[in-house]
Order: C-alpha cells, then structure tokens, then sequence
C-alpha cells in the first residue's frame, strides 16, 4: 500500500508530518510505502539516511488556511493538497492524509476523487472516545451544514459500515442525534431521517440519542448534520483542553485528545482521504496515517459502493 | 412579591419542592411570598408549624412526564401546572416554578400568559458556567427546534435583556453558535442570522462563535436553534455527571453542576415562569426559586416588550 501524506499542511509543517510518518512506519506493515509530499529538499533534510519505505513527490507551494478553498484548489496546481489528489487519481498513491486547509481538501475529494455513485453529500467523520473504553463515530462533522433526511439516512450507512468493517464491531448500533427519545421529537428533518432509518434494513437503528447519551457507549454511530456535529466535536475538544489546562488527570478524559484518534476520514467517495487538525502534532500524524493504514486495508470505500448501489436499486 | 411553586412537579415530589422553598425563604425579602401548588395535606404535613411567608393551594392532580403536553394541560384544569397559570393569569401570583412536564408548562406559557406582543416565538435558556467565574446565557435549549433567522435574531435581543438586567453585565457581547468565524459560515439560517445581527443596534454582536468557545467568557450570550442548544446544554451536564461518576474534584467542572443555576426561564412570554430539571433536589429548587425572584424582580418582561416593539416600529 502507498500512503500519501502532506508534509506541508498543518501549523507544524513540515516536522510534525515527517516525525509521525517515522512513527507510524515502526508500526505498519513492512510492504507500506509512505509517500512524502511536500518541499523536497526541506524533506530530505528532515528525514536524512532513514529512507526505507520513503519515497518525495516535491510540491512546490501550499494552500494556507485563510485561502478560499475552490480557488486555490484549482488555481495552485502544484500544492501539497492538488497534489495529493492527482496522485490518487492516477493510482500512485492509494490514500491520502492532509492537516492543511480543510475546505480544499474537501473541495479536492468531490472535485478529483468524486463521491460514490449513489451518495449524495460525501462527509467527514470523527471518532468520539465512549465511556467502555471504546469508540463511536460521530457524522457529519462539518462538511454538510444543511442536510436533507434522505442524506442524514444514508451518513447512518456509511457510519454503520465504517463501524462494521474499520472499527470491527458487529451489528453496529447506529443512534440519530435529536432532542428527545420520542419519534415525534426534534426539528422535521431529525422526525423525517427517524421514519427513514426505522425502516431502513440496511441499519441496525437503535432510535434517538440525546446530548447526554453522546459519551456513554449507548451506540456506536452517532448520525447528525454537519452543524450539530461540529458544535458537539469542537465542545468536546474544549473540554479536554480545559481539563488539562486545569491539570486534571483522568483515564478517560485523557481519551479525548483529539491526538489519540488523529483525524477524520472522508466518507463516501472513491479514495481513502483523512483530514486532520491544523495544530496536529507528531502523534497525531502517525496516527492518522495508521488510520489511513486501516481505512484502505479495510476496503470500505468498495463496501459503501455495494451498499448504496443496491439500496438504490 | 408572590411566587407560586409546582411541589407536584418533578421526580423528588413534593419533598424537594417544599424543602427548597424552605432555603430559599432564607435569603429572599421577608415581603416575599411563596405559594405551594399542590396536594394540600401533604404539603401541611411536611411544612408543619413554619407557616411564615407560605400560602397552600390545593391542586388535586399533576401531569406527569409521559403525558402529551397539550392534551393534558387543556384537560387537566386542577393540575397543579393549570392551576400555577391560572393564578399567573388573574395575578395572585407574579412569578410560577415548576419541575414538571417541559412540554405541558411551554405550553401553558403560549396559551395562558401568552407571548410578549411582536416576540415571535418564546424560548428556554439556560446559564451557561464560564471559565472566568461567569455565567453566560445559551438560547434557545429545546423549545423551538426548527427556528427562521428573524427567530434567532430575536433571541438575541431576549438574551441580551437578561443577560444586561437580571445579570447585570455591561454591553453583553452576543455571539451566533456557528460552524466558523466569518459570516459566510453554518448552514442557511446562520448565514441569514448574520446579517441580520451584524446590522442591529439593539445588540452588541460580536460575530460567530464556535463549539470550542462555549465555556471560555468569549460572549455572554450564545445564540441557537433549540436543537443544537439542546444538545449543547445535555451533552455538557453529561460531562458533569462523567466528572462526578470518575470522583474528579474541580472548582470550575464543580460550577457545571445543574444544582447551581436551577432551572430555565422561558423569555419573550408576560410573566416570570421558570421550568426546572424532573431530577431537581432541594437546593436546584431553591436557586430555582431565587431565580424566579431576580428574574421578576427584574422588570425584564417589561424591558422586553420595549425593546422587541420599538424594534419592529
């Protein structure tokens, strides 16, 4: 497998990349080959004699994070980002990890990698610590503000199915996040998405899940639009940086570090892609490289296909 | 003052009702009277010979959780929620406190005391424990789920009433919940919300306002649909409860504690209604009912009509 990684995006560019890529190699399989994307010779520098399972693709600028995402990633060609995509594209590299600007990236996975035939809106995801010491997906996190119920219905496949098949759980549960436990409850779109996955026999649909069942492992995908996501995400990240700001000591809140799951796949397109935080440390560059690792060794992005193509028919 | 109390309301009742009563008669104006909505013999027997500043009256039936809201308390006529409306309405009492049906009270509020004429759609907020030892005002938490931009733009200037009279902060800064900084972020409403906030004299909005920034003293009033506050509001009590359930001691996480700030007053309607947690004890009772003293002793209703009527001259 070939992993693509973005050495320029991030505010800690290029070290935190390069640094988690040597990380993450002690840890993947020998035949994995990480491909860094980025100022060669700043690279070459960085990584030095430790060239085994290394290859540059020299990228000669980036997209910062104030640029306006469709602009510049079409007009900056040579950037990290664009890069990125057209080595996907063309199958030289099988997946993709960034912490640069976000829209961009996501600009890049609708416009070069393309959504699934049969998806609607692709979204981004995150993984959210549960109070068993698991994990739960919670989707969309910011890409879909506004959404329709038939796409809130099918972001509960594509979270069952990364739940089934990355996360290895069976018969994932899958919640919809609302304001009470009642069908009848919530905004129309939340009442119109709980008729849709109530009879849905794709999911295994347990009901709603309000704000404070989010933590406590009632379900193992969370299903929301991007609004409501981002909020809740963003809400629990100040919690862990209060809480160690407040030099507290938990086992579980420590979880909460948004290093500990490193970054957010794209769901519902034809790539693997993960996105990641912009203040991404070394951790948590390895282990969203790990991430891509699994992602793609899963082949979740053929089992979406298989899913959404027959649910379709 | 005369503030009538629902000792039928709630999972601790009458107990917890009367007790609180008993501490918040502590500390309120000795001119200040409460009156105890509900089975008369049992509250005589648990208030026994302290007779001072409290009044009975006897409501034969409550409206319990479960049932519809708008069924039982157009029904139910000698509910102690009805009863608590009606003595709102012919002005035996300026103020009602109850821990019972969310959805029966909300809607006691519309059809009994009635929106404050222009305000378009009452709502529920809640104080918000901030890091700086503030608190700050989120609305609306769950009693308009679907909400239109001049909805959210009015919330504003509810909020910014209370937050200016009842918490008596200088200029409250107004922030919009949104998915990112500049305007052009969130989903449609956001983006029309705005605009419209930005063009305002009757608040001072200070921009968008992340998930990330609703505990660090960014703004003192944090503007939403009652879905995403909702959510917000569950989701922050839940990590109160984590933090308890994991023996963590904080001063600040202590603050998150329900207990602490009592319950939710309904804004934009003509009378000081305050609507509390089912699992309220004693002391949440009591702040409840110290609330429903500040809150009318306020004159924000007052200052509401006002504001919202000269707004829409």
């Amino acid at each position: 497998m070939r992993i693509g990684i973005d050495v320029m995006g991030g505010d800690n560019a290029p070290q935190a990349a390069i640094r988690g890529a040597f990380i993450a190699s002690e840890s993947l399989p020998s035949d994995v080959v990480q491909i860094l994307i980025g100022d060669s010779v700043s690279i070459q520098k960085e990584i030095g004699e430790q060239k085994n399972n290394f290859e540059i693709v020299q990228a000669k600028t980036s997209i910062s994070s104030g640029e306006n995402p469709t602009r510049a990633f079409t007009q900056k060609s040579d950037s990290s980002i664009a890069i990125g995509f057209k080595l996907l594209k063309k199958g030289e590299i099988d997946a993709f990890v960034s912490c640069g600007n976000t829209g961009a990236i996501l600009v890049g996975a609708v416009l070069s990698a393309k959504s699934v035939d049969g998806v609607l809106r692709p979204c981004i995801m995150s993984l959210i610590p549960q109070i068993n010491g698991d994990y739960s997906v919670l989707l969309d996190v910011g890409s879909n503000a506004d959404c329709k119920s038939e796409t809130l219905y099918q972001f509960g496949i594509l979270g069952s199915l990364y739940a089934k098949h990355v996360l290895h759980k069976v018969n994932p549960k899958i919640g919809l996040v609302n304001i009470g436990e009642e069908p009848e409850k919530g905004n129309f779109v939340a009442q119109a998405t709980y008729q849709l996955m109530q009879s849905s026999k794709d999911i295994n649909f347990i009901g709603n899940i309000e704000g404070r069942d989010l933590l406590n492992s009632k379900a193992d995908v969370f299903v929301c639009d991007g609004f409501t996501g981002n909020v809740v995400l963003k809400l629990i990240e100040s919690f862990y940086s209060l809480f160690k700001t407040r030099n507290l000591e938990d086992q579980y809140f420590d979880r909460l570090n948004y290093e500990t799951y490193g970054g957010t796949p794209i769901l519902g397109i034809n790539s693997t892609v993960i996105v990641g935080h912009g203040i991404s440390n070394d951790i948590a560059f390895s282990n969203m490289i790990k991430l891509a690792y699994e992602v793609e060794n899963s082949s979740l992005n053929e089992k979406i296909k298989l899913v959404i193509q027959h649910d379709e028919d």
